[in-house]
């Protein structure tokens, strides 16, 4: 009964004062007098209208009782007072069905299983969460919620403390940044979508084949993309790049520069160079997806496209692959011309990112447990990688493909046209092993056949039983 | 030394296979010819380049002696081997500066400060930080951080257990829903974003005054806003509603139910009727921002939009304000035919909501924190602002109106045209007193003269000294 809906009247030309009880009779009168439809609706309770009015409880009941002795309301016993109707059941407004929202086609609906349960993923980009260093970050929450606790409030580039160890980090690595010009952001998509809606460029040209949520993150803002082919064997097509970024004309290039996703391609220093003289030649901006670096074997000591391009190169990395993927911190790097900009995209977004979770990465970096943590995982993943290469070598077919991408979660393997990589699939599937096709990565008809490893998710003995499986599964392709 | 640069070669043709000796020696060697740039470059580690190609340590040494025999590298004590140059201070490769990203037009930058150091904050939206339950939010990240600690994974829509806590408080008031068709979100801001960015109309109805980070995500996104102009004494000019929606025709009109920001205004039961008939009539679709409900005295007993308008309204509310600022968590109900535009939205912006933040929220609701917590805030919030509004009606001038807002936030005060605002504001700044002016929420010229007052920030001594200090400089205006 308590919880049953009540009419919120108006009280026009109210000044805040308190209002006589005369007034409230005949303000309420000619409301209900207007509006057939509060026939048999429940009237605020007394107690509710007196706080709403500032007045005393006293005044809502004698306005009550005199409008009850006028006919126009009706107390019914413990359920309140009601505006008198002839059909006493009613006390709900009437609803109707409102149109649909007008919304954009949905460009496709990918399912999303980060774990299929029971099956041995072989085509996973993340970290295995069984050496991720979740005891350490749990001791690290414990610390900010014993002290400082949770912050109320939030900075809008971020949680200081936390963008000036990045900004350390970064020059460490050649990067001359600022903490001003750092800001943090809901992992690396979000990096991603505050320079994609700041954008005033239409085209924008990225790997082929591309990170499949970068792609459909530029599409469904409008903005058309380009794919600048890469072969995991061989890299850039220098010839094709350029005749592309000559006629196309991007606005932008969205890179990544070491382990990409999902062909696990690094550049070389040339190709670094290339581009960083492309964009001066073509004019297009350059936004540098460092998500790989510090991950694993020494790929921290090459410099990438902000290191050599200079502070007009956007550069975003990621915390979520490398700690945890629920932790979701990422962080976009720009220069003190641009930095305002996102700030503000980020602000329109999503305001911030929770300040427990900056306090308490923060804190992770602080205690020193992020370079023990990367120290720990680039001796696990050097083990697992150079394994993972062994069996390949011993069991693959020779006509069978792969890449020694060197580092990162994942390499190529690339087979056979004899072998259809659907049916491959749903075979490996029943025998559970689960495999990703990157078809949707591709512009067009997919440039390579064959697809990722990630022997970054898979332990040595788990991966030696994938990768049996797969080797009895090419068999059957003879 | 160790943290210097070095070159990353490509290896041509590579199957994955061991390379020989020779192989390498004649792959390295064509690619240093072809570089100039790269001269004077560090090579890749011995180790680093063994681990890579997962060839021997001892064959990398056998290629580099072989190239230094040749007079292609040059091994240089203690700092590694280096491509043979005349310039030997010379070892990274050339940096240059690439173009400006192009970038739309920043519309402003308006400062963000939640927390104004050491002054009397009266026009804040915030509850009172005092008054938030930090502490039994805190035991609820205690107690999952404990069991079952931080997830790895996300799910996303959200973590389901607190979509279904979500679903079955909002059916408790009216609104038919499962949690398939909630998704969570970072804050409601981001709810807003997911709605703005699905859209493929280009024109959004909202209210006149407006909340300024709404309009500006719409005209952000390239949407064209229409300001639907609420008096907060007397409500919506229906009128002129009628007249803008049946001309302009939006495909979608955003609306705050429950005490507006900034003028602290909620519909009445006629005009929710009134909307839900006018979105039948113009066709259009309804977003309804309920942030205020579940806030305040009396405001959950109240149907809204949703409830009245069925299932294709778009309803949205967060728990942000309500539990703490900084938490953000939000979350967007919308129904079968249109959850899954929304979810993709989010996967290409934030792809989730960390999880630690959401398994602590749904701690908090399952012990009955929420529900004590609202309860408190609620005792405490009647008597700020019974006691804001008779310190109003005691101190201020007959010819200063103030809204009875009932509940929510805010209220609105209305002062005489003689009272020149921004002077107002600069005079009560230097007597540490912050007020914040809205004009930057209308569309045009201000259709009021005043400002909010937020008494669920301040507690009542605090909001006594505040209004005194403004009674004060008001006149001094006379």
């Amino acid at each position: 009964m308590e919880r049953q809906p009540y009419l919120r009247l108006q009280f026009e030309n109210a000044s805040g004062r308190s209002l006589s009880t005369e007034r409230l009779v005949s303000t309420i009168k000619s409301q209900l007098k207007n509006h057939a439809a509060y026939q048999g609706c429940r009237m605020p309770p007394v107690r509710a209208l007196a706080h709403e009015l500032g007045i005393s409880k006293n005044t809502v009941q004698t306005v009550y009782e005199e409008l009850c002795a006028q006919g126009i309301l009706e107390s019914r016993d413990r359920t309140g007072i009601f505006v008198k109707t002839e059909n006493s059941s009613k006390h709900l407004l009437e609803s109707a069905e409102v149109p649909k929202p007008k919304l954009k086609p949905l460009l496709d609906s990918v399912s999303f299983s980060p774990k299929p349960s029971e099956k041995l993923w072989l085509s996973s980009v993340f970290v295995d969460p069984r050496i991720l260093p979740v005891e350490k970050l749990t001791a690290c929450f414990r610390s900010i919620l014993k002290y400082p606790g949770i912050p109320d409030f939030h900075d809008p580039l971020g949680f200081k403390p936390l963008r000036e160890k990045i900004a350390s980090r970064l020059r460490d690595r050649g990067i001359d940044v600022t903490e001003d010009e750092v800001i943090t952001t809901s992992g690396s998509q979000q990096a991603l979508d505050l320079v994609c809606r700041s954008l005033s460029t239409k085209k924008v040209a990225t790997e082929n084949p591309s990170y499949y949520l970068g792609r459909r993150l530029f599409e469904m803002n409008g903005i058309e993309t380009v794919g600048l082919p890469i072969d995991p064997f061989v890299g850039i097509d220098e010839t094709e790049w350029r005749r592309l970024l000559s006629k196309e004309r991007p606005g932008l290039t969205y890179l990544t520069t070491s382990y990409q996703n999902p062909n696990g391609y690094s550049y070389t220093s040339a190709e670094i160079s290339k581009i960083v003289s492309w964009a001066q030649e073509f004019e297009f901006g350059i936004l540098e997806d460092d998500w790989g670096s510090e991950m694993l074997s020494g790929s921290e000591f090459k410099p990438g496209l902000r290191a050599l391009g200079g502070s007009n190169v956007l550069y975003m990395n990621s915390f979520t692959k490398k700690v945890l993927p629920s932790l979701r911190v990422g962080y976009l790097v720009a220069n003190k011309d641009t930095v305002e900009t996102f700030r503000m995209a980020k602000r329109v977004s999503t305001i911030a990112v929770p300040g427990i979770i900056e306090a308490a990465l923060h804190e992770f970096l602080d205690r020193g447990y992020y370079d023990t943590h990367l120290k720990h995982t680039q001796e696990e993943l050097d083990i697992r990688y150079e394994h993972c290469l062994s069996l390949l070598r011993e069991k693959m077919p020779e006509d069978i493909r792969f890449t020694t991408s060197g580092g990162g979660p994942v390499l190529w393997i690339e087979v056979p046209k004899r072998i259809n990589l659907e049916l491959l699939r749903e075979r490996l599937e029943k025998r559970d092993v689960s495999i990703a096709l990157s078809d949707a990565a591709y512009f067009g008809k997919p440039l390579n056949h064959g697809f990722k490893i990630g022997y970054a998710y898979l332990n040595t003995s788990e991966m030696e039983q994938a990768l049996s499986i797969l080797s009895v599964e090419f068999g059957k392709f003879a």
